[in-house]
């Protein structure tokens, strides 16, 4: 399934700075960066819970925000993207 | 249907800043913000496609980023939050 992961971190102090490094460098390892601050994941439930679980642990609730939509299975014709950094689909086949 | 709308605008010149500040604005007529550049809408096709193109208009496609995630009619459980800036749910009962 297809989950969005957006975030607003807090950089008002130094550690805010880090926590999006660190945040970033998370949702890396899960999916691909669309947006300076939003992520497409292509996984399963269980990956997803560890996912949620792993940011919650970063994040300060109190001034930082995430915010995940799950577009499900059939996701292909649920986002439209207009403009710079056109996405890779992961599921393509690739031709050689 | 809710139609979460994501935007990086490219703000190296003056008119960048400008163009982050109209598609704001343009965002705000249509929808609520979740965050610094994400917007939840909740619109009808026809609606969507004025939000599309009314953006359009106002960004610099070689250097801005758009991207529309549609959620359909049935949203609630699609949508997670974490942190600060709960949202408001437009649709639910006003208790006075």
């Amino acid at each position: 399934m297809l989950i969005v992961v957006a975030y607003d971190i807090s950089v008002k102090d130094q550690k805010g700075a880090k926590r999006l490094a660190r945040v970033a460098k998370i949702c890396s390892r899960y999916g691909q960066r669309v947006q300076n601050s939003v992520f497409e994941c292509l996984i399963d439930q269980l990956t997803f819970v560890k996912l949620k679980t792993e940011l919650t642990k970063v994040i300060v609730e109190k001034t930082d925000s995430l915010r995940f939509y799950n577009l499900g299975d059939h996701y292909k014709n649920k986002v439209t993207h207009i403009g710079t950094k056109e996405v890779l689909d992961l599921t393509d086949a690739l031709i050689f």
